[in-house]
């Protein structure tokens, strides 16, 4: 591992992606939802996207300069052709319209196609709580990596569900995880680390039991989390991030562009029910009543969202971990770029 | 067991609450909504709940002809005063809302407190989802039942969630569950039956795993579905079904009435995003698609929504199964109230 504090990965990353054509606005927003990743704990959505987006800009996959467009719209609701710039850029876009749109109209739904990866999804909602409004997010993954509950083979893609609503208080309120027991990415560390899984994780291509992290790139699947309430909540996130959305399901057959997200997010303002003052102090008084619930020996009950706090607070003290083999790609990448690394 | 037509059974439950001053048109409804729970295979939410609104009413915590009040508007919300009427009452009327907010303004949020049980909560999504509108429903339970995750002791209720679509087919899509490994009713099953059960589901009053389900009335709990990830989903159903409309929290401390939902419906119209007619034939592709997804053994994979559309067009030709308990205490209940039974 290399550590290397988060304002140095930021300036590296601006550096990299405006040498790619990338305006500086766009490219410090950009990537600072990376580094953010990083410092919340979620290393699958973080730096390493660096040499991933670049290869999918030169591919013509990502098209740096293009703008997201609202192309439907009514007071509650708009559906935005991302134009198949950086996920992020769309993903914005929409959580900036939802917020705007409930800010005035109390509720708003907002959609984009035409959207590439677009990251930590909680980055978006947290935003949204950040500007006093409840924010639900469906977001799909077209590229089919997760059965469905009883299904032999991939079905879906790792479709992730978040919530995030205002608390005005220190401890947030964020839910933020893959409709899959656990994201792909921990099936890579595994890999990485030579260690066995657990058995609820994955299964091998033919349809087996495994603690093997390789089954999974061998033609196994991962597996969808709480048998079928959790499958439950992957379908909602296709059927509201895909097909609500015209964007491509994990099922339709269809590989190209590689990472394309269909996303919907449904914006709520307190204002227009119990009033955001009391909401958020009625909010804060559950969530500390909750952090002081008994809990397990050995564990402690947390809020959905502390964990990332604490990692954050943590990491931008210490600085950012970065395997030897991702700042190894990192540094070539520069190198073709002409980007210096100090 | 003593199995009873379906219509019988409504014709009986609509003499029991007339006779308690109901109107013939709000007794139909009523007991429609239980008698579909019992034909959907969701016994824990049917016709045992004649006896015990009945109780609710005597008792005064049930109005059984308040009218649910809108208090607060705007044309895409909506904050509903239930009046302690029948849940079922306001829970419709929520539906209503919003189902004629998002025709008009392609998205709604709707909610209500002073709100009892409201029994099953798909049965609303279901309806909205009928009339061509994607219904999502976060339902709070003020009693507390369910831990928190890692939690010791009983903080929430078993918070439902429900997610339902327009399928222009016979599929349906209904996603429609407590966000509890299990609902409390399987282990009044368990009990009823003296068997054993999975020690997943519940501990005891000292946090340990048993497989005994008198546990849980003796100051046990339910478990969350699906570890953290559930829970994220239980505490989102306690904020924007409680707290986003002024309800009781599981951890309040308040007893009385004994059973208050907190409700809150998100209503999205697919003519402001792909539109309706594209949406339906999208969605009855995937849904086409999943079906015919490859099972593991003796399994099949299903669309959320099936097993309780297979069970309605089993139980309306062969019968609705009541337990001899449960009879006895309808039959005593009648002879009361002074409504005959055939």
């Amino acid at each position: 591992m290399v550590v290397i504090p988060a304002d140095e990965l930021k300036e590296l990353g601006v550096n990299i992606f405006m040498a790619q054509g990338a305006s500086e606005e766009r490219a410090r927003f950009l990537v600072g939802t990376l580094v953010e990743a990083n410092l919340t704990g979620h290393d699958s959505h973080g730096v390493h996207f660096y040499v991933k987006y670049s290869e999918r800009i030169e591919e013509g996959y990502i098209k740096v300069d293009e703008e997201p467009v609202i192309i439907k719209e009514s007071p509650s609701s708009a559906l935005i052709d991302g134009g198949w710039t950086f996920g992020q850029v769309t993903a914005m876009k929409v959580a900036e319209t939802a917020v705007e749109k409930a800010k005035e109209h109390m509720v708003a739904g907002v959609g984009a196609f035409n959207c590439n990866h677009i990251g930590r999804i909680g980055y978006y909602t947290e935003w949204a709580a950040k500007h006093d409004i409840i924010a639900t997010f469906y977001v799909n993954v077209g590229n089919k990596i997760v059965s469905a509950y009883n299904g032999l083979g991939r079905a879906f893609g790792t479709n992730p569900f978040s919530v995030s609503a205002p608390t005005g208080s220190e401890t947030p309120f964020l839910v933020d995880y893959a409709t899959s027991v656990v994201a792909a990415g921990k099936i890579t560390v595994a890999r990485a680390k030579k260690s066995k899984i657990p058995g609820h994780w994955t299964r091998d291509k033919y349809g087996r039991v495994t603690d093997d992290p390789n089954a999974m790139s061998e033609g196994g699947w991962l597996l969808p989390f709480g048998d079928y309430k959790g499958q439950g909540l992957q379908m909602a996130s296709e059927l509201l991030g895909a097909v609500l959305t015209g964007s491509r399901t994990g099922l339709s057959g269809i590989t190209v562009p590689p990472s394309p997200n269909g996303i919907f997010m449904l914006a709520v303002n307190p204002e227009g029910f119990v009033g955001l003052d009391e909401f958020k102090r009625s909010t804060t008084e559950l969530l500390s009543k909750v952090k002081s619930l008994p809990a397990v020996a050995g564990e402690r009950v947390m809020v959905p969202g502390e964990p990332e706090k604490e990692s954050k607070e943590r990491r931008l003290k210490e600085g950012i971990a970065v395997p030897e083999s991702t700042w190894g790609e990192i540094k070539a990448l520069c190198s073709r770029l002409g980007v210096e690394v100090k």
